[in-house]
């Protein structure tokens, strides 16, 4: 049976990122993602990256206690360690690969990584970044996507790379019947669920289907 | 003399989002956004919103201290309070439009501010988004666009609505010579000006130009 693969990317990465992983999750650490996975008591299959952002110290541990390593200092300067670990996982061809570590402060890596999902979705394979806050999906034009509701309030659609057209709403609290969204509008921003689950279609055009919770407590709280 | 006009959007605001104001700017505080501008002391000229992010006691204290209040709760459901916002400063011709309080957790908000800055480049005005780590602006095609290094580290450039051509980078460290940039691609990642400034040209297309710290202290910081 064709697993999921996780990979952790270099943003932000709590405890809540290890909630949702099951005994079959194959897992990837991208650069600091690695010491994250390490530092965790997990053996990542594959640890990529320039690790540049992690001590020497760190970068001996991480090899000693991944599968597979490749530190790709002088692979590819064009990709990102995680744009690199992306590439590896849609080879593996799983079932579905979830990405975390892949939003943070650094703005211009957050938005790399959310334009990577279109790298998945043209392989045709399911793939989400989700942080503490935020599931992100792509929904592609022509398909129908089912959008369950889980721990999520509101549910946004923005379009990814570009007008999109054709867009229908099934089971939405706002409904829009082929609808288009071109890049700059917000009407698409806080929409909700009526019910546990909904559908997005679009004749054309990548839409991102953005869930968000509320708000939650941060895990580095303490008591 | 045309003004700068400052948007406080209701995102994450510290200390640092008041550093760079001058007396002659004009500020509009947009929902949360307008409750950080009066708690700290200053006074909007304009404060829009729906206000449902603040208590009924802030949005009293918004209204008795802003020179123009608009409750946006019925007006226009279509965008968020940050685009009410941006429409008004846009339609004021100021020399500048400054948002910050436009980045968050909510991925989806901040994505979406991030998307209005192709209206104000419409407009033919000057926009940036700033907050603690980024600064992030809009470089359209057929332009000569001037960046500053600044406080900043790394410039990146990310197509923000399909695919950018004849990309030419002038006084970066890894130059682009009529480049193109699809969405997905992680190349214009990272990449560092030699010297103070630098020139990004496009053939066509609309890019992002996301210039980045190393890394700052958090305003919350306690000594």
């Amino acid at each position: 049976m064709p697993q999921r693969i996780w990979i952790f990317g270099g943003g932000d990465l709590e405890a809540w990122a290890l909630e949702e992983l099951v005994r079959d999750d194959r897992l990837v650490g991208a650069d600091r993602g690695a010491w994250f996975l390490v530092s965790n008591g997990y053996r990542p299959e594959l640890s990529i990256g320039d690790f540049d952002s992690v001590t020497a110290e760190e970068a001996a541990l991480i090899r000693e206690n991944s599968a597979s390593y490749a530190d790709c200092d002088a692979v590819d300067k064009d990709k990102t360690d995680l744009e690199l670990a992306l590439d590896w996982a849609i080879a593996e061809r799983p079932a579905e690969i979830v990405v975390v570590g892949a939003t943070g402060t650094r703005f211009d890596h957050t938005l790399a990584n959310v334009q990577l999902l279109r790298k998945a979705s043209e392989a045709g394979i399911p793939c989400r970044i989700v942080d503490a806050r935020n599931e992100i999906r792509l929904a592609r034009g022509g398909e129908r996507t089912l959008v369950r509701k889980g721990p999520y309030h509101y549910v946004s659609l923005l379009p990814l790379a570009g007008e999109v057209r054709g867009i229908t709403l099934t089971g939405f609290r706002y409904p829009l019947n082929d609808a288009t969204l071109p890049v700059g509008s917000t009407l698409g921003v806080s929409n909700e669920l009526l019910g546990e689950s909904g559908v997005v279609e679009s004749a054309s055009g990548d839409l991102l289907v953005i869930s968000s919770r509320l708000d939650r407590p941060s895990a580095d709280a303490r008591p």
